[in-house]
């Protein structure tokens, strides 16, 4: 990467976005985190972020944030697929009006490379897994639709202004920092219930496969971008592992040192049953990363959120 | 097809949809239209047209005529490629939180079969031509994302509500009806131009091809949808043939027994560079449709224009 190369990233405060801001920290760059809430205590830790307390849709604030910006890694979001996938107008004015604003706006700033974080989880819809980046979309829900068209609007944005762009298909990211109030993000769902000694819901059988990613090996992964500002690229962020939820519920319950109880429901309307991505065109790009078995993930996560449930 | 099945087309008054209306009455359908336009005069003289003088974005209105639908052929469109490039959100809205509404509602209406015109000339993007259906695509403008995305709204709802639905990419139709004032639809810009003794503009050289098909001929491939309401399909709407910017200049030329003065510029940004459709997928199922030549499609459209020139 470039001396202090300038990094912005968009949602710099959130779940992924603030391991995103650790990854640019590690590689020298300036980083500005644009959020309406503040980066974490261990972030500002970890080194000199600027942080522009704004939301994203603020677009004279943004013109003058990406100026001189190598980097623009665009994570704020304001949905998910749980909450939205009833409401498809409103999804799609959060999701896509909003970002191609910021990718339009980009070229205009003379930035080089766009980052976007696509979802592995929803794009490619029901079709068999492991997934592939070349495979043909046929997104899952609303927010899958919304993702892939948030994709598709960085790329033309991207040849119209002339920049580079990486979009990153994430599978199930977990880790410590995830929200676990909300109605996403299992691991974190889960762990805050047992640490509030309530019951934990296990949606789905031994059928439905999701691909874990612990969040720190996926914001290496992604760092990608940090250090290649020449070249474009869609890529799956995933270990390639399926794991359905009852053995993630096993795993979870064998590493915490509480009492569990699990109650077992069908899956959701919205859940596709199995996802999984096929990594390597990523891992071939970041040789020297090594992903954490699942195993370690939960353990590093659970200390975490037994250290933290007030934050949580 | 079933003895008078209900079929509701939105936006049937409109260029494509009247000849999709055209084809249901020849099928011996009921034909609901929803239009705020009254349908052309020989459309009506063709058979008993039912015309609900509405807009299709209310909702009440719209759950009211779908009762009883066999088929809902949503072709109301308020965007082209040309007009609402520059304003993705906009695209967006219009586009696609109203088919999403429509699409949502034909479920819980009980119809069996949605249709849906998406945009052979904007959804594949500028990857090699000839297209097939099951081609990754990269959309080339907002327009095409937008109809992607609808594309993938359809056939999400069709999941959710388990009904059937045929997607057509049209490549470029013409003919008798299309609005020659806007931008798009270059045989009727051209006509309407050349019969006010105006001068004609061609946009490209001699490397854009655009796969040129006759609106009547478009309309009786998707009749398809009208025989078949037990399956789902995309399906290409075109020719299978390139033909230049300056060919079809030339054929024209030729064709109008008026002087012809053009003005030759280069391509507009949100222009792809070539389309041509492989368009065996639907053939296959329609055999009995004979495709006009360009040359007697064109015959037949000056003929129109000249004796229509004030409707146009």
């Amino acid at each position: 990467m470039e001396l202090a190369m300038k990094v912005v990233v968009t949602g710099g405060s959130g779940f992924i976005g603030s391991y995103v801001v650790m990854e640019a920290l590690k590689a020298g760059a300036r980083v500005v985190v644009v959020d309406t809430v503040e980066p974490p205590a261990d972030v500002r830790a970890a080194g000199a972020v600027e942080w522009q307390e704004s939301d994203c849709a603020d677009v004279e604030k943004m013109r003058e944030v990406f100026q001189g910006a190598g980097v623009v890694c665009h994570f704020a979001a304001m949905t998910n697929p749980a909450t939205t996938w009833q409401n498809p107008a409103e999804e799609f004015n959060a999701t896509i009006g909003l970002s191609a604003r910021i990718f339009d706006l980009c070229g205009s700033c003379g930035v080089r490379k766009v980052v976007y974080p696509s979802s592995g989880g929803t794009v490619y819809g029901a079709s068999s897994t492991p997934f592939t980046e070349d495979q043909l979309p046929v997104p899952a829900n609303p927010h899958g639709i919304a993702k892939l068209a948030t994709e598709h609007f960085l790329a033309f944005y991207a040849r119209l202004h002339a920049y580079q762009y990486d979009i990153y298909r994430i599978g199930n990211p977990y880790g410590p920092r995830q929200r676990g109030l909300g109605r996403q993000g299992v691991v974190a769902v889960w762990m805050t219930q047992i640490l509030r000694s309530k019951p934990v819901v296990v949606y789905g059988d031994e059928s439905v496969l999701r691909d874990y990613i612990y969040v720190e090996d996926a914001a290496a992964l992604m760092a990608h971008s940090l250090h290649d500002v020449t070249s474009s690229g869609v890529f799956n962020v995933g270990s390639g592992r399926g794991t359905s939820i009852r053995e993630l519920f096993e795993l979870v319950r064998r590493i915490v040192d509480l009492p569990v109880h699990g109650e077992f429901m069908h899956s959701r309307a919205f859940d596709n049953r199995s996802i999984v991505l096929n990594p390597d065109k990523l891992h071939v790009l970041r040789p020297s990363v090594r992903l954490r078995s699942l195993e370690e993930g939960l353990g590093v996560t659970w200390a975490w959120y037994r250290d933290n449930l007030m934050q949580a």
